[in-house]
Parts: structure tokens; sequence; C-alpha cells
């Protein structure tokens, strides 16, 4: 193999490749990047056996071919060559070596052979279809916040990716949850998801599928089957399997019949509650809200740092009304309302809340308040 | 006590004291600063036993008096207030409890007796002096990276701030050293200098320090004692002991008679190392330096990784000689260069290497080679 091929392009096509690989494993190959070079074109591929990362770029080929070298130090020595090298790459089979070489700089590098690299198997999929990149990165990202990190509950690692009955019609619907709070996300269904089976993608599939969307105009082709689920662009095809499990019935944890309405500009109530949780210390401190006509009085109570009050004016015009939340779980859900006021609607102290943003119910959040 | 403060004015403050304070302590009230009110001042301390700050800031003092709280809290809740703030500082000793208010936003913060409080001894002072806010600035800045992190060695884990004969008189001079790497500094000597106690200052110590000194114009007052030394603006005051310990006689590590001469760009040179260093991830990477005339060919060699080359054109007039670093010290020695080129002094292969800027004696580095 031989290929010369620009440093920006190699330098993005190896970030992706290098950043799904796990830093800390015992299988050597699977430090590795499997770089293939045939026709025009050459790819990067990295996996950690869950997920798999192809991407393809545009090289001048001299001599197709395949290798394997650590994808970390490829990385390294790509970022930390001068903006606008040509790179070549060439292995060496017999020595085992790939000598990267730009400029006055030249790498030899170890290489392990291309037929150790475990390629994932393919999968029929059963459902395929295509998604404007600022979809998907509104369902996973305010959604994403929720999953769960107790690995115990391995079917709450990761976001609920399925068709669902909306308010007006099926939709494609993100959810995740972790006992104490759920956000769930709809987008309008795209031709031919319809009979797509429901998926728990992964929180690392979730962060490594962000690096595909940035874009916003761009399509992303979604294939999906009982096991795996595919994102790609022209360039990356994400691969990931899905976690092998039952995720919970949400629905029955979302309150329908909630009707005490607070109406409050998100930013303030977040700096407020960000204000008023300084004072302790605590992992899991509680805040009070304290609600009157008009009125949220904002409170955290810890016995031996000291106390800390701060007063929202707000539109409220039910029952007198106190109720504790996690301040971490407040801030986490209020940082997701971007154009409009925040609007929850508290049922009683002991029971879980809903919030919006404005009227829209295409994506809520609902938490559990705590006792305080 | 009772005072009000601009949020602005009080963060700036509060920063400072803060950063003192040790996170992790034991006793309860080196975790608080001490707030003292009187005229038309209040002044922020904190101490961490070795190292004591105080800051004093303009304000509008209704009731004199003192108190103490937790440094850490304050600073955030201040930092969390709304610029422009004028926020409300209130001590009632008999709650035990300071209030803070700005705005809606109301703290309050358990305090502990300012009786408590361990205020520095004073001390009397051998020298006073004052010298330039950047005159410091180079002598720490361009020293501190050789300060040892082996707390064996205590007499090594600082700046020995001293006074010394430089080529063309008398000298303000910083050095340090971790036996592996030296850097000595010289400045023009201060009036009223002359007679200071050589110090080494500790390095927490430099790193407060250097918080004072980000102002072009400003005069340091520095006082130095046998124990102490102090480094005041008009508004902060910073005291700190000093190492008790004897600082090695370090003109025995200078090499003098070094004559093979390397000149080369400084950047050019650090990048270079830090390539050829990208494909060993040992700690202690040694790279080799191969000179030849007008040639230097920097390569490092990592059996199972694979090794890497790179050239460089210098200017270099003497015998072959190959010579082997720490990467790392390398790197920090070159990082120091900023207006001229990088000049290295060799012996031999086994002998201290001398590096300067140009031509310039008034900062030098010393660095021990490695066997490659």
């Amino acid at each position: 193999m031989k290929l010369s091929i620009e440093r920006a392009t190699l330098l993005r096509a190896v970030s992706q490749a290098q950043s799904v690989v796990e830093r800390r494993n015992t299988i050597p190959i699977l430090a590795n990047v499997l770089i293939e070079a045939e026709g025009d074109t050459v790819s990067f591929r990295a996996t950690d056996l869950d997920i798999e990362v192809v991407d393809k770029a545009p090289a001048m080929v001299e001599r197709a071919g395949a290798t394997t070298v650590s994808a970390v130090t490829l990385h390294e020595i790509v970022r930390k060559l001068p903006d606008g090298a040509l790179v070549t790459l060439s292995a060496d089979a017999a020595a085992g070596r790939l000598t990267v070489q730009a400029g006055r700089s030249n790498f030899q590098l170890a290489t392990l052979p291309k037929e150790d690299f475990p390629v994932m198997t393919s999968t029929e999929y059963s459902a395929n279809f295509a998604a404007p990149a600022p979809v998907l990165r509104r369902l996973f990202d305010k959604s994403k916040f929720a999953i769960s990190t107790e690995e115990t509950r391995y079917y709450l690692n990761g976001v609920y990716f399925h068709v669902a009955e909306g308010e007006t019609g099926p939709v494609l619907r993100a959810v995740a949850t972790d006992g104490h709070r759920l956000a769930r996300i709809d987008a309008t269904l795209p031709d031919g998801a319809a009979g797509m089976p429901g998926v728990i993608v992964p929180r690392k599939t979730v962060g490594e599928l962000r690096k595909l969307l940035d874009d916003d105009e761009a399509q992303i082709a979604v294939s999906v089957s009982e096991t795996k689920i595919r994102f790609a662009t022209p360039e990356i095809t994400l691969t990931s399997k899905v976690i092998d499990g039952t995720f919970p019935d949400y629905a029955r944890v979302i309150p329908l019949g909630n009707t005490r309405r607070l109406e409050v500009d998100a930013a303030d109530f977040a700096k407020a509650v960000d204000r008023v949780a300084t004072v302790s210390s605590e992992r899991s401190r509680a805040v009070k809200l304290a609600l009157d006509e008009d009125r949220l009085v904002l409170s955290v109570n810890a016995p031996d740092a000291g106390n800390a009050e701060e007063e929202l004016a707000v539109a409220y015009a039910d029952d007198r009304l106190e109720i504790g939340f996690n301040a971490k779980y407040l801030l986490e859900i209020a940082s997701q309302v971007d154009r409009e006021n925040a609007v929850f609607l508290f049922s009683s102290p002991g029971e879980p809340t809903l919030m919006r943003e404005g009227n829209d119910t295409t994506a809520i959040y609902v938490v559990m308040p705590m006792r305080v």
C-alpha cells in the first residue's frame, strides 16, 4: 500500500476513527486503525467491537493495499504536522512497518496484520431511511442528558430510538431516563422509517454520532435492525450494536393530568437555581420551589453551611405549592429550553413534574421531586 | 459589620483569597476568608499557614467589624451574581451568620469567629525594594518550569531568589532546578535589594504571585527576611514563608567551557521535537540529536511502537555529535525562547548542555543528556 493525502483531509478522517478506539484495552489490534487504499480512496476503520466507524477520504493511491497501525499515534503525528503538508503513507508488509512521511519528517510505525482486524459482520437492516442532520441532532442532544450511568440498569444506558404514536400521528421518538428524570423528544417521521424496530442506542454511540451531525444541510442515511443501527454520510459510516434489553414502558411515567402551571424565563430560572445551590456542597442538593400567585421563591437550606433564597417574578395562578428538586436535574432540564419560556406543570409535592418549552409538546421532560 | 460593595470589585478581591485556601484541609477555619471592614475599605484575608494573602477593596462601610466565612462558597456566590450588582455583606455575630444580599438573592452563610483566624505573625524584613512587575514576571516565569516536584528534595521545591555576581556586577537572580535541568534568570538589581538574604520561594507562592504581576505598569514592593518574603501592590499583599533549607551550589552545574555551538529557530525545533516524540508513549522518551555541518537530525527509536526522524537546517560548524535528551525537557526549554534563535552549547554526549536565547546570558538553561 502506498498513497498520498492532504494533511487536513487525513486529520479529519483519522480523528473520528481514533475517538472510537478504547484507550484502555487488552487486545492490541483494537488500538489500531485499519487503513485500506484502493482506486482513489483510502478508508480508515476503527472499532471497539461494539461500534465501528469507517471514514473514507480521497487520496492519490499509488499502490492499493491495507494495513493497521495505532490510531492514537497516527492521529497525534498527523495533528502535529504543519498545515498544508502532503502526507505519504506506505506500508512495508515484510518489515511490519508503515512509513508516514511529510516534508522532512519521517515516521516508521509498527503494524499488525490486516487479517487480524475484527471487521463487524454485516447485517440485514429492516428499515432504511434518510433524516436531516438537524433533526437527529435535536432528538439526541435534548435527550442524552437523561441517560442512566448505572451499569446494572444497562437497558437505560442509552437513548430509546423508536417510532411512536404522537398527538397527530406517528413520530420518530428519542427517550432517555435514569429513573429520576426523563426526556421524550419527537420529530416528524421520515419516509421509510415507519417499520423500524425500536432500539436502545448506547451512550458512546450517541457521542460518536454527534460528530456526523454538525452540517445543517447534511442528510443522514439511517439503517436499523433488531441488533444494530447505522448512520452514514457520504464520508463516514458509523455502525453500532444496540443495547440488548427492553426499554421500560416510559408512557406510564409521564403525568398527563398535571394542571398547576408555572411559566418562567428559563435562563433567569437556571441562574437563580445555580446561585441558591451554591450554599450546599452536597452532590444531591435539594432546591425548594415555593409558589404563590405570580411569585416563585427558590431556596436551599444546608444546616451547616447556611441557606439561600431568591425570588423570581413568574406567571403562576394556582394554589400555593411547595416542592423540592435536585438542583442538578433542574439545571439540566432548564438548559434544554432555548426559544421560549419554560413551562412547568405540577401536580403535588410527591408526584412527578412535567416541563416543556412553551406549548411545544414535541420535547417534554419529567422530573421526580425530592422531599425538602 | 455591614458594608456594600460592587460585585466586580468583590469578585476580584475574593478570587485571589480563595485560591490560596487549600481545598483539602482538616482545620475548618483555614477554609474561611477573614473579612474586615473599617473606614471606607474592606479587606479579605486567606491563609494556608504558609502563605497569606490580603486583598483590600473600596467599600461603603456602614458598620465596621469582622467575620470569617467559607472562601470557596463566597467566591462561587459572587461569581454567579449578575454583573453590575451591588452586594451587601452584613454579619450577625449572635446568629453566627453572614448575610450576602444582592437584588432578589439572599444568602446566609455560616461564620466562624474572627478570633480563631490565624493571622500570620509579623516579621522584621531585612531588605525592602521595589521592582517593576515585568521584571519579576520574567524572573519567575522563565525559571519555574525547572522547580522539582520531588518532596524529599524539599530545598528544590521552589525558586532560589537571591543577589548574585553577574558578568557586569551584582544582579537579582532566580534559579530553579530538579537535578535534570536548571534555569538561571538575571535582572538588574533594584535599589535597596543589595543586602537581601537569598530565599527559596515555594512553588505555590510563585503561582499565587503571578496574579499580582499582570499589570505592566505596576511597581511591586518586595520585602525579604531570612524566613519570609512579601510582595505587595496597593491592593494585594502576599506574604509567604520561604523554604527552610539550603539551595545547592548551582554554579558548579553550569558548564562554562562548552564550545560546540548550535543555533536553531526555537519554534521549528520545538515542533520537530514534539513530532518525533509522538512515536513513544513512555514518560521519559529520549530524543537523539545527530549534528553534522549545518544539519540536525532528530530521532526517536521506540522498539515496539516504531521510530521517527526529522531533519532541520541549522547553524552548526563543529565536529559530528550525537547526544540524547528527554523530549519533555527539550520542549520546555525551547518554549522559554521568545525573541531570538535558541543557541545550544554542547560539550560531549555525557556532559551537561547549555541553552540560551541568542547571545543573551541573562537567561540560561542547563539540561543533562540521556544515553540513547
